[in-house]
């Protein structure tokens, strides 16, 4: 599988996950939405199946979706991301670039499908939090330390799964996450993928929204290396184990 | 497989998701319903449950259900709609008729199995939304794009099912639906199928409904022309990755 | 396998259904149970998990655990009941004893686990309510339409299961009985099982329960009635197409 | 597969089923969470996903992850606890360790994640009930009762897990959890676990939180004595039947 390919396969699969993502939040914050306040279940329904569908488009590039797994992968000393794609450092910046480029576009579009709510909705604050993840308390060191956490299980479970013998797919992954949003996602909102964040919050910054307000740059590097450190723990300790 | 059984496998299936969906929405609108105030994940499971028992009513057909999966199909280039049965004009109205049917007969048994309870029901506008979509802000163009958008991810992911190992079956794209309503039905309720939107719409235009007011039949269009074209570029999209 | 071995393993599958069953509507309903007000689709999850629970108990025998599904498998002309066990009137009668007794045993077991509350509770409809189905809006003969419409669906796609290649195992069946739940269960409390109604109501009746009131033995042919017919009209249209 | 191994795995398996259970319970009772007042549903979803993904992490040794499981399966006459690991008196402690010492950690890890939300929050006895089950009403022996009720199901279906068909591997032990979380969780929260009740007591007893009272030691024999008992029943029935 060609490298273009790769990156086109991140950027759908990515794009289709924070589709998801970015739509589940804005339906249950923006103004008239149908599931307005539909609580934090659905929420990580709506995750846990963006990355369902997902992982289903970006199955030949081994759909990462999310540099922690990359990283992850590259610390566990995979030989291979995907069938046919070797570990190099040009292919891991290619798997970034499209992981990236897809979560803002990704967004844009979910932006794009909730138009007349985002246009209506003049809370900055709930605004930012369809985009990306604030902590519920701030404190930079321990929010970062709860995403890391919530990332380590995530990519130490992925590389998990092909041990245990099971038939349904995409949904383990699905499930997982589901369950990290309900079980570690209080503190934080559970980024545990810095594509995630930091696509969306870009697409915060630069899209025309009347009554945003600031994207909180400040946070914005604790859902990037969070996850990149809990990310590459995993791998490291599945390469022990 | 003959035309006529695909007609009749057609119109069970579509009957059982309209049964389903029209009958988890009337659960959670009307008066005295156990299910009342259920909320927009239980409304959502309700329609992709009804995916899942519409999948394998009709499974031997193929299972479209949806004529917007009936053209993201042709628009791939299929060559077969279902094993044995050939993409051809002749098929595809055959489909088109079996959907639409099914739907407006899976709408008038749901309102059977509600009888009471539409009986005592006062509120016209919640009658008309246990059978149609209705927008949540009326912005005709920015709605169809709504339904464009999430019909294409339903129609694209669809299509891409075959390329990931799985034995979850019907399972898959019920979950899609489930999240799919999740996270881009907000704005409009998420009919992705001029069917499912159409035949009840149709059911509650004829039926005895005490106090029914009308059924909108400006918004009618949106989530036939939506879905269609979504379903559409899904199929082109699909052919050329 | 012998007809001592299916009554027990429908009677063990059964009992597991109801002690699920019964202990999720305790648990929504009782005075200062942990699930109190817990909502719809737990309801309806209850359910459909104790069938997944109920269906690996039972097996061998099929895992009717429901009259209607019985009924329905004689309707459809199937030969056997369960590997080895053969259609005939005396092993139609067996499967409908352990139903029953299955039933009623479920139900008590429930009610000890959930002893205190029961004692703490003061409304004799809600207790009922555990135990047995009711209306929403009483009207026996529509009611019992409801009840036939759920059964029919339950039973029919049971039958088609095995036409759909899949390897979820109980898990669809599961599946099937919270989307019937979330769709058809507002009106009557979705018994589509005549044991499930009918053994509790014998449970409620001869229990010692502090401030239950009667049994409402006026409705109880309903959720036997209704059942048996829409199983019976499942298991021929299933034969005919 | 060396005893060594046996109780890291079940250490590493265990740590996650309790860092997933301790997390939802803390994001849906401490202040400020984002899953504050998420209901039961989201806590049984929460507790059923941790098992989901413990049994990935600790495959290999058979992911018990519940002493009642382990004497279960000792009462059954299992001839291995898990491929290459005998049944015996040493085999049988080392999943105990394994499985106490996990749980311990597991809580730990957890309350690190909601550090500042514990730190914020001021009532003892929700602090409490995010490390152990209590009883809705106190009532030992009831309690215990509904304890051995709960675990006897757990471990029973899991012995029968083997007999049907089904490809879906962890995910059946995980909703079977979800369903009794439903059911038979609202006398006592359901521990059903003797390690997930005790090691997070003893956690909670040690780690210095500042507004914490008691840990509530006179009702800690409860649920480890009634899933104990449960365990064992379950697999003395599942060996006669």
């Amino acid at each position: 599988m060609s490298l273009t390919s790769v990156f086109f396969s991140e950027v759908l699969g990515t794009a289709i996950l924070l589709l998801f993502g970015v739509g589940v939040v804005a339906n249950v914050l923006l103004t008239d939405s149908k599931g307005h306040g539909g609580g934090w279940l659905l929420i990580n329904f709506g995750w846990g199946l963006g990355v369902f569908a997902g992982v289903y488009a970006a199955y030949r590039s081994g759909a990462h979706l999310n540099p922690a797994v990359t990283v992850g992968l590259w610390a566990f000393g995979a030989d291979e991301y995907a069938p046919g794609v070797d570990v190099t450092f040009g292919s891991t910046l290619v798997y970034f670039a499209g992981e990236f480029v897809g979560a803002f576009l990704g967004a844009v579009v979910a932006w794009l499908a909730y138009q007349k709510h985002y246009a209506a909705h003049d809370e900055p604050g709930e605004i930012l939090a369809t985009f990306s993840t604030g902590p519920a308390i701030r404190s930079l060191p321990w929010n970062a330390l709860t995403e890391a956490i919530g990332t380590f299980v995530l990519v130490y479970i992925i590389l998990k799964f092909g041990d245990t013998p099971s038939q349904i797919g995409p949904l383990a992954v699905a499930l997982l996450v589901v369950g990290i949003g309900n079980s570690l996602g209080g503190p934080t909102g559970y980024a545990i993928n810095p594509a995630r964040d930091l696509g969306p919050r870009i697409a915060h910054a630069v899209l025309p929204i009347a009554k945003k307000g600031g994207s909180d740059w400040g946070y914005a590097w604790v859902p990037v290396v969070g996850p990149l450190v809990g990310g590459a723990l995993a791998g490291l300790l599945a390469q022990g184990f």
